[in-house]
């Protein structure tokens, strides 16, 4: 039984107990993918003998011309429906397998996402196996996606950006060039997308206003761009993953793997851009105002993207607060640091909100609606949730979570890396970079060598300038006396007085978001100021053997027996005297 | 060029850039290996083109007849030093490696005993190819150690033992039987082996008494054990390794990756059985005495195994202070718990000290020499040694360490295990053990369910009995109201008010012993006597689907949209009122 294409084949599970993949991992290097076949993940597996219909049977289709890669899904409730109810007949894979023998398995292949297990050490880290395969079993209109977006990871970012989730394409660059320069490279710029990236042709491009304004209008890139009718607002904006620094909360203690990928994302989900559009407020004078503006309404924004949560399939939806939007602090961009928007940061149009959870930045806008609260779209209404620490899988809702808007103070140390062994003469340069959302900017930065007893405050100097909407990256040289396993800390307070958390443990919490405690990194101090060791790193240099890392073996004695033997005299010897 | 024999092949580095291993993990489960091919890592690699002798050229034999695995080194310097030069020629796994081109490489094939990476999850955890690699290098004489001593963990160990490195043999129980029984069987007693398992006739051995007794003397088996000459003692004690509950310290920070292999234990390095034996005390006074009790002389223990430390060869030898065997605690055994000792366990005798560091009591004993100070075997100089956590690579000396003698106090939580997710009605049930050395006992054991702020006391009616010179098991059924990840601790108080340090950071140390820090486990809690948690388990349990574990996508939504919206109208919205 085939089915899709030609090259995917479909498996009955009583027929098959393994589920063969298609390799597309080597050694850390991803391979350009051929489109049609390796980053696709064909193998679906379906959930009883049952005839599954063709999904061209599905009547999906791209909506627009010169809109490739757009589905429209919120117009259609029909078109969800059935979707709906083909999807069930699958099982992807992370899923529980009920047999039509009534009897439960664990599906057969699992994907790391979804497992109590370390991740693993390649880049991408995780692929995104469910994903692909929701948009391979809906057919043609879906199915090159993953492919096709990964072309434009390729194209536009960095070569060495770390792939958290291939796709949806979720990745950050390196740790120390992050904090080379205040205004972060375009190629640079994380990026968190939740579904493909839709190549939109800038002159059938629109999107629509819509909802509680008084005249509904349908607006063109020419239109926005024409400044007798649109002012034009440039503001240095950081823009945060919710994500960032997860990896810290994982490492402690797993969360939750549901229905959305979570990635595991560092310290590098973060990023600043000099941003240039139309701020929202002007579009909305543009259409007549708002209905109520007392009724404090939302504004939706609805993406071309396609997006899926527990079997069902959207297009990607927020909303913010119009209060937000009246203080000119959402603008409509076209322009990231003087050049058009990438693709995948949402060309030719998305939103860009100051201070806020990264998700709110809607890619690819398609229509604004005014609504009388949050939108009911799973981003908003199920996902980026906060929970109590006591919250999980057993008893979690989606009203007990509070929803991620404003971000908190937050900060990293972006160099030295974790786990790294310094040779030094006592002091440590340490380089990071420290954010505050709502508005807020960072006032001081403080590091800790000792695990966050003793504070040193980041000279002024050494913080780059202040922005109300931005981060700001600092460097010191810590003293550093003490030598072996130390524990440094970064901790930033903002205008406002707030600063983080203590530990990871203090703020876990069962979405694994908002990873804003102390941020702590282990490092082996080798201090060549003291002769002892200044007199080991010599005898290393004399062998002609590295003496890093320190975990491989020294072919040489550590002491003489004749030292020895003066040292233990000295010492009294091992017994007491009496 | 072949070496050794014919299925192993020795390779000269410009000729080959990977060095082929043979396989012998099957996904966890070890085969018995064939004792000429898999087990013995026959790839060596020489340092240069210079001819290598035969190592039949070195003269090493078996020492005695009916003595099988016994090489003489102490006697024979000159064999020594013969053997120093011959193992110089070689690269083993985990060497920088010199190049004639004085270039310097890593080797090609590094161990996971020597790298900065998580443990593997294969069992054994590690194998010791360095190790296995000494051996074969010397030829026949002790080429087939690793092989030989593999099959008598098979005949007389466990099944399911976690081998924690397969050569020298370190393995330990599964968590949970160990503590089922206050004497542990010994086929679940740990086994810290730091060279190959001799295999001695009863009817050919003896040891030597030898050093500053009044009459050295070589004792044999039957007149140890002829109850006219010597009293008999029956004791019942704990030993322990100084490397038990190691893992905990790896995890944090790495250390010594030296020339030792530190095998990565977890809490099962410890066990109880009655011994059987004579008083080392009596031996004495039947050589007619110490020459000079008042210089507080120290006795020596040599085992007929081998042992390796940087280049060099040695037997096994440790040492213990007169005062310990004046009181009678340190016993030479040839029974465990009733039976012979296991050839394992160091069949036909071994000491066992009481109180000390397992490491103390020496196996296989060959000779017992008074000396005037501690013994300069490396084992005694230079391992089992307690650093300051600043000490390291860069500074470690000999001296600069303290001797791991008297255990301090200890404990652990053997059941549940780290990482469970436990479904419960209000109390989580846990059982472990607790021990103090040097002649001390546990008195309390105490519990906390919240990381260390709260602690329950175990009643002394869930404390098994007390010994000067054992464990006591304990088990106590804890409040748990909380939900979600918690930190559950455990921590002993001795008779001397003595009780554990806090966290592992805080008694990290560079040769990763002695890890005696309140013990901590992470569970998931799932508090059922809560409704919101049992009316969600029932939902699964419905739908037919296993809620653990907590990773696992679940299907179902977790709030249906009625319910959110009223929910969020309880709570006032998202927004504040004005």
């Amino acid at each position: 039984m085939t089915f899709g294409s030609n090259d995917g084949s479909l498996k009955i599970e009583d027929e098959s107990t393994t589920l063969p993949r298609n390799e597309i991992k080597t050694n850390g290097v991803l391979k350009s993918p051929n489109k049609n076949t390796s980053i696709l993940h064909p193998d679906l597996v379906i959930r009883s003998k049952e005839e599954i219909p063709e999904p061209e049977a599905l009547g999906l289709k791209e909506e627009l011309p010169g809109w490739h890669g757009y589905v429209e899904w919120e117009q259609y409730p029909e078109r969800k429906k059935k979707v709906q109810a083909f999807m069930k007949k699958f099982d992807f894979p992370g899923n529980y397998q009920v047999l039509n023998l009534n009897c439960l398995l664990m599906t057969r292949y699992q994907p790391p996402e979804f497992q109590l297990v370390p991740l693993p050490k390649t880049n991408p880290i995780l692929e995104g196996v469910r994903w692909k395969q929701y948009h391979y079993a809906l057919g043609k209109a879906t199915k090159d996606m993953p492919a096709e977006s990964w072309l434009f990871v390729e194209k536009e970012k960095s070569p060495d950006m770390i792939h958290v989730l291939q796709f949806p394409y979720n990745g950050e660059p390196p740790r120390g060039r992050l904090v080379e320069t205040a205004i972060t490279r375009n190629e640079d710029h994380f990026v968190r997308n939740h579904g493909g990236i839709p190549e939109i042709d800038e002159d059938a491009y629109f999107f629509d206003v819509a909802g509680l304004v008084n005249t509904p209008k349908r607006i063109t890139m020419n239109e926005l761009k024409n400044e007798s009718l649109f002012p034009r607002q440039s503001t240095t904006v950081t823009i945060q993953c919710s994500g960032t620094r997860r990896i810290e909360q994982i490492r402690e203690y797993p969360g939750d793997g549901d229905e959305l990928i979570n990635a595991p994302w560092a310290e590098g989900a973060i990023g600043t851009a000099k941003w240039t559009g139309v701020s929202l407020k002007k579009v909305i004078k543009y259409c007549g105002g708002l209905k109520d503006p007392s009724a404090a309404p939302h504004l939706e924004f609805l993406g071309a993207d396609t997006y899926f949560k527990k079997g069902e399939v959207y297009n990607y939806a927020v909303s913010v607060p119009w209060r937000k939007v009246k203080i000119n602090e959402v603008l409509l961009a076209w322009e990231m640091n003087g050049e058009p928007l990438p693709k995948i940061h949402g060309f030719p149009l998305r939103a860009v909100v100051f201070g806020y959870i990264g998700a709110r930045s809607c890619k690819w806008l398609t229509r604004i609606n005014v609504i009388s609260g949050p939108s009911m779209g799973p981003v908003q209404q199920k996902e980026y949730l906060y929970y109590n620490s006591q919250v999980g899988k057993h008893n979690a809702t989606y009203s007990s979570g509070f929803s991620i808007q404003d971000m908190p103070v937050s900060s990293a140390i972006m160099s030295p890396l974790d786990m790294d062994q310094i040779i030094h003469e006592g002091t440590i340069k340490l380089r990071g970079w420290a954010y505050s959302g709502g508005g807020h900017w960072p006032v001081r930065v403080e590091v800790s060598g000792d695990g966050g007893s003793i504070w040193y405050e980041v000279p002024y100097q050494k913080l780059t300038e202040k922005y109300y909407h931005a981060w700001r990256l600092w460097e010191i040289d810590l003293p550093v006396d003490a030598e072996g396993w130390l524990e440094l800390v970064v901790r930033c307070w903002d205008n406002s007085l707030n600063t983080q958390p203590t530990f990871v443990r203090s703020t876990w919490n069962w979405d694994l978001h908002v990873t804003s405690s102390c941020h702590r990194i282990k490092v082996f101090s080798i201090n060549k100021s003291r002769p002892n060791t200044a007199a080991r790193l010599k005898k290393f240099e004399d062998l002609g053997i590295p003496f890093l890392p320190i975990t491989h073996p020294g072919e040489d004695d550590l002491e003489d027996e004749e030292k020895y033997l003066s040292e233990m005299e000295n010492r009294g010897g091992r017994d007491p005297l009496e």
